[in-house]
This record gives C-alpha cells, sequence and structure tokens, in this order.
C-alpha cells in the first residue's frame, strides 16, 4: 500500500468502473449514444476505463481539457461551454486533428467563427432547458432561425443539433422530483426537434445531467446523454436522489492533527484549498462539507452516523465525531470523507490514489 | 500588455506593495515583529517584496509551503497549523536548514515529537483565543502545564511562547467590532504571559488576522503579528471592515461567452474551478460571488454600482449588470472582478499577472 503524508483522494476502481458499466448498460437499453462529460475526472487513464467499455465520444467543458483528451486518442469531442472566442487558435488546431463540436448561442459568436474558423467543426445550439443557467430560450424561434441560417451560410460550419443541460435537477431531493424534471426538460427540447427536423431530418438531441441520467428510464425521441459525475457520484448527488452512498467511488482522507473532546471535534488536515467550500444541507437542514465513512485497509467502510465535516478554513476541517466513535480516533490517525462534491475535489487534489494503491494523474 | 485567452488572475504591484508597506510601518510603530503569513500569496517573487521592507521572518500553513519558501531563503519560519506527524520526515529535513518554528497543542503530538525530531525546533503553544476552531483553552491551565513539562524534558524542542489566531474577526462588519475582538482576544492571550513569563520570562505571544492587525492600534504586550490576507485584500475583508475597496491588490478578468438581455446577465468563462465557490452576503443581505469594477487598459477601475457574480458553477460564472452598463459589455469582451476570497481564487489560478504584463508564478 502507498504512504500518504498529506490529504489525498482515494479511488475505489471497482465502484468506478461499476458507475461506469452502469450507465452504459443503460444507454445501450435506450439506444441513445453516451457522450459522457469528463470535467469530473479529467484523467487520460480513467478515460480509458470508459474506452473499454466502447465509448468514443465525450464531451468536456474547456478547450484545455479538449487538447489533454485529443493527446491520448479522442477523436469525437464536444466543448459542452459556450465558445470562447479568445481561444480560437487552439480551437483551430483542435479541429485540425479531431472530430470537434462547439456550442453556439449567439450571433456574435457565429459570425466570429465564420471569420476565423480554418478547419471544419460541428456546430450544437445551446438551448436552455428551464435551468437559466445560460443557453437560447427554446421559445425563442427567430433566434434560433437566424442562427441557423448563419450556419448555414457558413463554410467550416455545420449544425448538427440542440443540446441541453437541465441543471435544476440539481435541486431535486428525490427520484419522483428527479424524473418530474426529467421530463419537463425533455418535453422542451422534443419540441424542437419537432419543429426544425423537416428542414433538418438528421437533427441531433443532447441532454444530460447526472440526476436524470441516473434515475430516468425514458430517453425517448433523444439521440445523446451527457452525464459526468456519476463516475464517481458524491454526497450532493446522493442528496439529490441519484445514487446511494455504496456508490460513491472516491473518498478523501486527511491526517488528524489536533482533538477536542468537550465539544466532540477533530481538527484535519483537510480545508477547502483540498475539498472545494462547496456545501449543502442534509436532509435534517444542516449546513455540511462532507460525510465521514469507516476507515478500512484497503478504502472505506459505511458512512459513521452522525459524524460529517462541519466547517472548513483554507487548510483546517473541523469534523464533528459522536461520542460512540471519538475515542476511536487519536492525532495521527487517518479520517476518511465522502466529498459535497467530487468534481471540486478532484479539481484541486489533482490526483487520485486507488485502494490498490496506484496513482492515476489527472490534468 | 500580455495577451489572455482564459480566465486570468491580476495583480497590480502598486497597490500589493502599498499594503506591505503600510502593514510594515504599522508593525515598526508598534514595536511588534512581523511576521507575515504567505499562505495567501504563495510566491517566492511577491514574498521577495516583503524582503525588500526588511522582513526575514514569516508564517505558513503546511510543511509544503515551509519548503518552497526555505528553497529560496527564507531562514526563520512558522508553520501555524497544529504539527502534522505524517510530515516528520520533511519537518526534519527543513530543521536540519532553518530555524523551524511548529505550533502543538496536544502531549500526543510532543511525544512523536521528542522521539522522532533529529534536529532542534522551536515550539509555539496553539492556544484558542475565542474563536473555537483548534488550540488549547486558555483556561486550561493544567494541560498548558503538562506540555510545557513536556517541552522542557525534551532536547531537541524549545518552547518560545503561546500563539493564537482570532479567527471570530472574520465575523466582524465594522471597524468597531473588530477592534472589540482584538481588545478580547488580546486580553486572553496576555492573561497567559502573565501566569507564565515568572517561569519563562523571554516567552513571546504571536498574534494576527487580517482584520485586527488593519484595524487595531494598539498591540501593547504582543511580540509578533502575522496577518496574511492583508497583501491582496478581498471582497470579504471589505465587508469586515478591513480595508477599503481600493486596497484590494488582485482581480479576476474572464471573457464574455454569452449575454442574457432580458434578465440583464451575462455568462463569463470563469466558475468555481476559478474562484472557488467562497461567497459571502453583501449589507443587503443578498449572497455574492464577487464584484464587478471598470475595465482599464492597465489594471482596473472603480466598482460597478450593483454588479455583482451571482451564481457559480464549475467552469461558468453568471454575473448581473445593471442596464446602464448591461449595453457596454458584448459576447469576447472581458469582464474584471473583485474576488470574494482572494486567498482561495489565487490557490486555484497558480499566477498572477501583473497589470504590467508580468507572470508571477506560485507554488
Amino acid at each position: 500500500m502507498a504512504v500518504f503524508h498529506r490529504p489525498t483522494l482515494l479511488l475505489d476502481e471497482a465502484i468506478c468502473r461499476k458507475n461506469i458499466k452502469k450507465m452504459v448498460a443503460k444507454a445501450q437499453r435506450n439506444t441513445v449514444r453516451f457522450r459522457p462529460h469528463f470535467k469530473t475526472h479529467q484523467s487520460q487513464e480513467i478515460a480509458r476505463w470508459f474506452r473499454q467499455e466502447g465509448v468514443n465520444a465525450i464531451t468536456v467543458s474547456s478547450v484545455a481539457m479538449a487538447q489533454y483528451f485529443a493527446e491520448d486518442g479522442w477523436k469525437d469531442i464536444t466543448i459542452a461551454f459556450p465558445v470562447n472566442l479568445h481561444e480560437i487558435q487552439m480551437i483551430n488546431d483542435l479541429a485540425d486533428k479531431i472530430q470537434l463540436n462547439l456550442l453556439v448561442e449567439s450571433l456574435e459568436s457565429i459570425h466570429f467563427l465564420d471569420q476565423k474558423l480554418s478547419h471544419a467543426v460541428h456546430c450544437l445550439l445551446k438551448v436552455d432547458l428551464g435551468y437559466g443557467r445560460t443557453g437560447i430560450d427554446c421559445n425563442n424561434l427567430d433566434l434560433i432561425d437566424a442562427i441557423l441560417q448563419s450556419i448555414a451560410s457558413s463554410k467550416m460550419m455545420q449544425f448538427v443539433g440542440f443540446l441541453g443541460h437541465a441543471g435544476q435537477s440539481y435541486s431535486a431531493r428525490s427520484v419522483e422530483h428527479i424524473r418530474a424534471v426529467h421530463q419537463q426538460s425533455i418535453k422542451m427540447i422534443l419540441g424542437l426537434k419537432a419543429h426544425y427536423q423537416s428542414n433538418y431530418p438528421n437533427l441531433q438531441l443532447s441532454v444530460g445531467d447526472t440526476p436524470t441520467c441516473s434515475r430516468a428510464e425514458d430517453f425517448g425521441g433523444v439521440d445523446e446523454i451527457r452525464p459526468g459525475n456519476f463516475v464517481f457520484y458524491d454526497v450532493t448527488q446522493h442528496f439529490i436522489g441519484s445514487n446511494t452512498l455504496e456508490e460513491i467511488a472516491v473518498a478523501m482522507t486527511c491526517p488528524i492533527v489536533a482533538r477536542h473532546s468537550q465539544r466532540e471535534e477533530i481538527i484535519i488536515y483537510g480545508g477547502g484549498a483540498h475539498f472545494s467550500k462547496d456545501r449543502i444541507e442534509d436532509p435534517r437542514g444542516k449546513t455540511i462539507f462532507g460525510l465521514v465513512v469507516e476507515n478500512r485497509a484497503l478504502g472505506w467502510g459505511p458512512i459513521i452516523p452522525g459524524a460529517y465535516v462541519k466547517k472548513l478554513s483554507q487548510e483546517h476541517g473541523t469534523i464533528h465525531l459522536p461520542a460512540t466513535h471519538f475515542g476511536r480516533y487519536q492525532v495521527g490517525d487517518w479520517v476518511t470523507i465522502l466529498p459535497v462534491h467530487s468534481c471540486m475535489c478532484a479539481n484541486l487534489m489533482k490526483a487520485y490514489w486507488t485502494t490498490a494503491g496506484q496513482k492515476i494523474d489527472r490534468l
């Protein structure tokens, strides 16, 4: 086994591969293309676990990520982020080598791309499926028409379909709620297909967020799903209703540096610089920054009821441990924690250690 | 000028150097040692700006930071974090080369260090000055006595004093409130000096957080101050009452990727992966993730009233811009933002660009 000195992000490869296989199977059952979002793991090595399951098209959220995965042989990449005009040089370099799919949602972007693209790309129109973050309003057919016309007159751009992200699923707190979001958002994007498919018979619909892809069973009419977080899951997704705690594939292990028995708190080396400051309200309304699990020689065990990360500053974490468990944790021991948001935690940690002791790098 | 492609952390060197000089002058006026905390900037180059002002003793919050600054010639470093026993090898390596000062707050740590230290270190007892995060309760004289006795019988450890961090100053929202926290916390640590100075006539008191060091004027009886964030300041410190907006030395500049005129929102490339998810309530109770300033060719101008970062996801930021300014910002333009928490933002960005176009690296 590896010997750790500092806060370390553990990865249970078996759980992770199971999450991947389950989503692959769901996509096959529903005959939709599975184009997983790789922003969560950002690792060429973990990406290969997807390739072993037959995945060959992926999603990322930055040009840098697209470059990183293209370097490892991925040939069909969607950058699911409104195109950043300042990265046109890198976009052209990528479009020269792979099938690059860009998101557009404004005429300004289209005009810029029309002038600056030197290689062919596919364009997806980013539409708002009720989340309200970004994307064209599905009812704004004038703008959609104008954009489609501009794309049609461009040499380097080809319109391939509509893409949406029903991020409002993150406010769900039950499977029923997730499924209601799914039905509503699917209905919106299917409406666009119905309207435009006579002129664009091959137009594709792409949706995908971890809650709906984990819990919905009907993807009728949709061509592609793009979930990302499901590869690891986390405490937030568990509270939303996306996964069981046993499906969470990553955990932080952190050394104890101080104990405060009167208030049943331990202080770990592990703070916002490791976990991020993402937080969530547990079902009782208490704000938490992580849940504590039992330590195991290889990986981790079940949740310790009542134990949680109460507070994070830059390097310190404050953990509440119930009286039943407090005596078992001494200064110098390790505490293992399921993160509230695995994407942000992994982004800070920059490497994984599998429970078998292997280091896995990432972007 | 540098050409940026992605979210970039700007640093105004003139403001930063002014913040440093002001704190140096305050320490001199009060005849206290200035041992700045370098966890905010984590940059050897910015550290040299302190050295140019005569600073030669510093504070860090991890062994890794201590190594990084020791490599650039810093010879007197306090790791202001309860000692992490798993890094004993690196601690010994450092203690061989520099004056290393460790924080202890438990007998377990003392016993471990007594057995494992191969080179001499100074020990500071971490005491709780009312913040309630970590440190020994100032009234727990039995534990303090026991620790002092253990240190006294150790060959490699020398007790040099008490160290506290009145982090409750972060809940202040006025200069008066900051000063009240200061007076109360100073009184606690002075009480320890009064109790122990007959046995330890040279014992030192070290305090320091940015709010109290910025706003208090009386440090009577204290030997050392350790503020860190003041080097850049940020929106949180401004709301606390530590600094004016003009004293904030860093700002993020981010490209606009989408506009939503009906709701007066723009979407930037710049999210939790760049700013962190730290947030704060503004004086009207609205949760914000940053304040928007006017763009300038070199750096930035004043705040745009009513403009703020409303929401952050991993890569997206949502900015509200009032109608008066909305029309001035187009897709592809840049928006400049004062961060809510400069320490966490700089930790994610990993490099600074001065407003004169020079890149500055960090750990």
